[in-house]
Formats: structure tokens, C-alpha cells, sequence
């Protein structure tokens, strides 16, 4: 029987342990905590991804690895990967850790990007701002996630408050300052690459963030099919170039039609959650199915589905269980501030029938805000678009 | 956070485990092997179901008690039930161990059965023979499943040999005749019933069976509706006499259009493990909802499905994972003669794509045989039913 390493035991882990389970593997997860929900499904290793002695209990006990956690340190993986097999590779793990490098890749295959610039010093981003001109964003080149690590310029006078901010990091995970897009969506692509090169995707993801943080998604996102092609053509000519194994998330804005690369996502990402009840084969599976080099699954969709992220606590139940089509993930986590706790998916057979759902849902759990976008989508002609 | 506690930690416990996840629960599986699968995925207390010892340590850990196994001992259950809630109820569960007691109340109910009698004793077996006629069936009243404890009487010839095989145990688990249905088709209906007396069914399911043990079920059986409805009718009705919670599978023969109660088992089932796939909720998630006392979800088919079994060893996973809406289950059991150790379910929109996936399926795995009567039934016109 094959074991699966995950490095990392939060959600994404834990909800590979289950789909993959039928798989017939075994699981073993790496987590620095010893509650990491994961644990709660799969047997868990306690342990510092930069400690040697853990790693090379882990690599002993696993037959090929993989991550939960883009935040590895590259290092670590490459000591693995010397080791036994690890998807995706310590090349396309590094690569997209550095903000800088993953958008200069993009710009090499002629994906279209936000304007953007290295940022090593004050003097640097006098220039940037100059030239890229506000609004903008100054992000840390590394360690950012769920909108962390950055500043939004909104004019010149801000420069100050933005070195304050983000500036002492210019020395440890670099700065990069980015053009603020006026999009009008965000979309994501999630796709899979098996070993032996076979692409598929899942239909684009309409995505709203709150705060920085993925609010709700919708699938399959209401773009014409030109975008669509478009979008996996991105998708896939990265997944070429980096010899991706496994899923992945390319992360997109949408600006007049046009489409602007934001960033890429090694790993199963919160946008292709819906996969679990909206698709013939969830991102999850299709990943484990990649890494052990087995044939990639169907990923056709069934009907229209939207999921909404829960933040901090998880709310009722009750309203979702009883909704036709209402799906409930609680990651068995404790409750805190800004933590994924959860999240529902609501599934229809058509955009009008999970408007009524979404609204009735989002009534009834007084989130009226969080669905609220995700409704007028859905009501939107399509000629509005 | 609440411990749901499982009593038997087979593969029906192990998928109650994987679906049961999402709703935020704790597991903890109660199994006389060390090596139950369902202990891959959730915490295992290794312990006879008659030690009072072993069962107080199960009962102290857990807020809720239920069973993948039907043969629990019903004193046990009972034991468990004056001090935690355990669903479905002792009773419940006692009167579907007995054949005679169980045939006996559907009777009660209106619904029709095979002709059937008691027998314990020869002479009993003699008279019961007389009466009911040959071919019939004897087997023991208790602790029988996949076919194990029946003897077939094709003549009056074979009572003896019947006697031999069966009679030492007309003093311990008892010994029923039952007349032998040339029936044209085996159906289960699926069905659920929450703790504030919702009940809901999945669509009728059509059984094939091999030596007695589950081969092949096709969801949803194609049959008219006033069938269907019959059907249903029975299974509430029984539901709601035992004051059912939980999910149960009531297994009929359909002879001439007419159908024939043949048992209930009292737990999730090999009937309704294409619900995980083929239907908006699987039976497992609606067990542990309505254990939990949360709303049903939706028992609504998307297309059509058919389940394979495999029994003693898993074929080749490959061919179901290639072809379009193929989903593998492999239980992570060692291979063993008669054993089941996995299922695979095929899903299409359609019944001449499901019958190409499936053929395509039974060849590349050369199991033609086990798919040859389900491609033939969704080949059949509809008016030749
Ligand atoms: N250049 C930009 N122009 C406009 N909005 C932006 C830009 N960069 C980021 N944002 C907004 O902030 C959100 C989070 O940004 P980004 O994806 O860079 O951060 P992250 O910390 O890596 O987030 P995640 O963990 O969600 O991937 C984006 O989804 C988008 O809503
Ligand atoms: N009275 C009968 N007439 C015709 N066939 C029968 C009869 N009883 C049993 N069978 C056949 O034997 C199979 C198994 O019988 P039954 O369901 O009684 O046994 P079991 O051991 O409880 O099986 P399971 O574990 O599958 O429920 C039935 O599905 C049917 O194919």
C-alpha cells in the first residue's frame, strides 16, 4: 500500500486525507502543530520542516510527498526530493514563493500582468510609484498569504506609511510593488497536471475577497468562452514550463475583458473547494491521482456551484443541512480571529435556482453581504456582461 | 465537538468516517480486530461487544452511538442505550436479527412476503416443506449474511441434507423455511428516517447477486412509478412502526410485478454505495445526520449509477479511473476469499452511455460476466418491462 506525505496539516490536507482515502493509501501528515485538524483523519508527524532529524523520519515512512503548505522552505523540499519523490517539484514550489520570479515567468510566456517592480530600497520605490503611478501595492516577495504583507498606495503621501509598514522587510523576504488593477472580477483557473504531462482543468472560478481573504466563489464563472480559453491556455503554458505535477491555482484579474495574472497557487486552493460536490472528480482527488501517477479523473461540472468561506467561527448549520444542494465543511478547528473554520457549498442545476438558495441561505444566517455579489452575478443578463 | 461512536469498523464504518468528516464530528470505532480498515481513518478501541469493560470505555468517550455491524449483540446495544443515546434503537436492531420476527411484523404491516414457517425441529421442517412446497430455502433465523447459514431444497430429497447442515443450529440461532421466489428482479430501497420522524429514500436500486453476496446494483431501477411508490410505502411504513433512525435498506423480490419483503438490514448499505457519487447526499452523510439530529439532505439522483463489487482481491483500478465517471473505492483490506474489499461506481447521464462505460469497463478488466446483466437491463426497451 502506497503512503502520501502532505507537509502541512490544515484543511487542504485534511480534505486530501478524505478523498483520497478511497484511493486505498495511507496518509501520513507533517504539521509543526500538534492540533492540526488534518490529525484528526490521518496519522500526524509532529515536527519543524527545517529539522533534519523529522524529515528524514517522514521521507522513511512515505513513498512519494506532497504539500498543503506553499510556505515550505524550498530547502527542505529539495533535501526530500533527494530523497523520494515530492509534487509539486522544489523548482515550481520555489518559484512561486517569490512574487518577483513567478511574475517575471509569466511575463516570459506572454501573460499579461500587472506592471510591477523589485523594491530593495527606499530610493526604489520612490522609483516604482513614479513610474507605475498610484494607486498601487507594495507586497512582500515572500511569506505572504490571505492578504498579508501588504500596503496599498493610494497617492504619493502615503510612501512614508508604506516604508514604515513593509520597509525592514526589504532585507529578509524582498519587496515587489505592484499597479493597482480596477478589475472587474477575480478569477481563478484550478487545474491538474499528471506526471506523464495530461492537463485538465475545472471550468474558471468566479472568486470575491473580503479583506484580502477569499469570501465566496462561484463555478462555473459566467465569462465567455474566448476568456475561457484564454485563461487555460495561461494555465497550462505555466504548468508546461514549470513541469507541474498535481492541482494548481492560477490566480487572475479580469480588467475590460482583458486578463492580468495575479499569482499561482502550488497546491489545492480555496477556490477549487466546490469541486467536492460540483464536479465529477474534486480537486483533492485529482491531486492525490497526479502525484501517484494515475489517470486523471473527470472534470466536468455538475450544475452551477457557489461556496462561502467561514472566517473566525463556523455559523449555523441548520440553514445550509436543510437547503436542497447545501453541503457543509467544518475543518474541526477552534474558533479564532481571521482563521478558515469552514465552509459551505450550495449546488443547482441553474443560475436562477442558486440565486434562491444563496439568498435564502445568506437570509437566514444573516450574511446577506457575503452572498450578495454572488446573487446579482447570477441575475446579471448575459448580455451585461 | 461531538464523538459519534461506531460499533464495527468495517468499510461501511470507514466511509460513515470520510463523510461524516465535513460535519465537524469526532469518530471513534469500537472493532474486535486491531486491524479493522475503518481504523485507517478514525480512532479504533479494540474490544468485545460483550465486555461490559470495554464498553463502558466506548460509551464514557462517546455522545452518540451507532453500527456498521447488524449482528452487535442486543443486550449490548441495550447496555449502551440506558446510558448514551444509540440509534437506530436496541429494538430496532433486535428485531431485524431475527428472519422469523422480522418477516413476521411485515406481515403485520400488509406487506407481502414469501411464504415462510419456523422449524425447530425435524418434523417441523417436514410439515413446513409439505405445506409450503419446494424449491424452498432454510436457513438459520439469526446471525446469517451474504448468503452464509441457507440451504437450498430444490426436492423433498434433499431434507436430509438439509437437517445435516442445518439442523444442530435449530436450538441456538433458530431455523426459518422460506419458499423460494422465482422472482425477475431484486430491488433494495434506501432510506433514511431523522430523530423528529423525516423520512426520506433514495430511488429504488436494482441487486444483482453471486453466490449469495452483492455483485452489481443499478440506481435508479428501472422501474414504473407505481412500483416505486410501493416500495416506498413499505419502507416508511416499517421505518415508522420501529421508530427507525438512521438508515436502512429494505431488500425486496419483484415476481410478476409483485414485490415481496425478503429483510431490512438496520445500517447503511451495499445497496446505497452509489450514492456517494450518484446522488446529491450519500447515505452515509444522512446516517450521521440523522443520528445527529441535523436536517436530511437531498436524496436526489444525478444520472444514473451502477456499483461493482469486489470481492477477495481488487482488480486493476486503471480502467475505472480512465473512463469518464468512474470512482474507485478500495478499502484498505488485505485481499481474503469472499472478503469484500472495495467497490467501484460508474456514473453516465444516460443509460446507453452508462451500458457502453460499463461494457468498456467489464472488458478491460475482463469481468464481462459481472456487467453483463446490467448492460443488458439499461439496453432493454422500456416496454419489454
Ligand atoms: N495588484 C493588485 N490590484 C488589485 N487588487 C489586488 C492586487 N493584488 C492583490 N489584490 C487584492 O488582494 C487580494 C489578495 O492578494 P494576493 O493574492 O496578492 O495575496 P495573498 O496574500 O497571496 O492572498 P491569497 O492567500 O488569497 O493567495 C487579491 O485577491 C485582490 O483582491
Ligand atoms: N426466499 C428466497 N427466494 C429466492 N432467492 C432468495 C430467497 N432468499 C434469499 N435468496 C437469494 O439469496 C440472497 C441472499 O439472501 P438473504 O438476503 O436472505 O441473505 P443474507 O445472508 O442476509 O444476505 P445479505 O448479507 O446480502 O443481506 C438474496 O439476495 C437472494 O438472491
Amino acid at each position: 500500500m502506497t503512503t502520501v506525505g502532505i507537509l502541512g496539516g490544515g484543511q487542504l490536507a485534511r480534505m486530501l486525507a478524505l478523498s483520497g482515502a478511497p484511493l486505498g493509501l495511507r496518509l501520513l501528515v507533517m504539521d509543526t502543530a500538534d492540533d492540526a485538524c488534518a490529525g484528526q483523519f490521518a496519522p500526524l508527524l509532529v515536527g519543524d520542516y527545517r529539522d533534519e532529524a523529522a524529515l528524514a523520519e517522514f521521507a522513511g515512512k512515505v513513498d512519494v510527498a506532497t504539500f498543503d503548505f506553499e510556505n515550505v522552505p524550498a530547502e527542505s523540499a529539495r533535501w526530500l526530493a533527494d530523497r523520494i519523490p515530492v509534487f509539486p517539484n522544489p523548482g515550481a514550489l520555489a518559484l512561486t514563493q517569490d512574487r518577483l520570479a513567478e511574475k517575471t515567468l509569466f511575463r516570459e510566456l506572454g501573460i499579461p500582468v500587472p506592471d510591477f517592480a523589485d523594491v530593495a530600497t527606499r530610493a526604489d520605490l520612490e522609483t516604482a510609484v513614479a513610474h507605475i503611478g498610484t494607486p498601487c501595492i507594495l507586497k512582500t516577495r515572500r511569506l505572504g498569504y490571505d492578504g498579508k504583507g501588504q500596503f496599498r498606495i493610494k497617492s504619493p503621501a502615503d510612501l512614508d506609511a508604506a516604508w514604515t509598514a513593509l520597509g525592514a522587510q526589504a532585507s529578509s523576504v524582498g519587496l515587489i510593488l505592484e499597479g493597482f488593477v480596477a478589475f472587474q472580477r477575480e478569477l481563478s483557473v484550478v487545474a491538474v497536471r499528471g506526471r506523464d504531462g495530461e492537463f485538465r482543468a475545472w471550468p474558471l472560478t468566479e472568486n470575491w475577497h473580503v479583506d484580502g481573504v477569499l469570501s465566496a466563489s462561484l463555478a462555473p464563472a459566467r465569462v465567455d468562452t474566448a476568456l475561457q480559453a484564454t485563461a487555460m491556455a495561461h494555465a497550462q503554458a505555466i504548468a508546461e514550463r514549470l513541469d507541474y505535477v498535481g492541482v494548481f491555482a492560477l490566480e487572475l484579474f479580469c480588467r475590460d475583458g482583458e486578463l492580468l495574472a495575479n499569482e499561482l497557487a502550488p497546491r489545492v486552493h480555496n477556490s477549487g473547494h466546490w469541486t467536492i460536490e460540483g464536479a465529477e472528480t474534486s480537486q483533492f482527488q485529482n491531486h492525490l491521482r497526479a502525484v501517484l501517477g494515475l489517470p486523471l479523473g473527470d472534470t466536468s461540472v455538475r450544475g452551477m456551484a457557489c461556496m462561502l468561506n467561514w472566517i473566525g467561527t463556523m455559523p449555523e448549520a441548520a440553514p445550509v443541512l436543510s437547503v436542497a444542494g447545501g453541503h457543509w465543511h467544518d475543518y474541526g478547528k477552534q474558533s479564532r480571529d481571521g482563521r478558515k473554520v469552514g465552509h459551505a457549498t450550495l449546488r443547482a442545476d441553474g443560475a436562477e435556482r442558486l440565486a434562491v438558495r444563496l439568498a435564502d441561505v445568506g437570509e437566514a444566517l444573516g450574511r446577506q453581504a457575503q452572498v450578495a455579489p454572488v446573487v446579482a452575478r447570477l441575475r446579471e443578463t448575459p448580455s451585461s456582461e
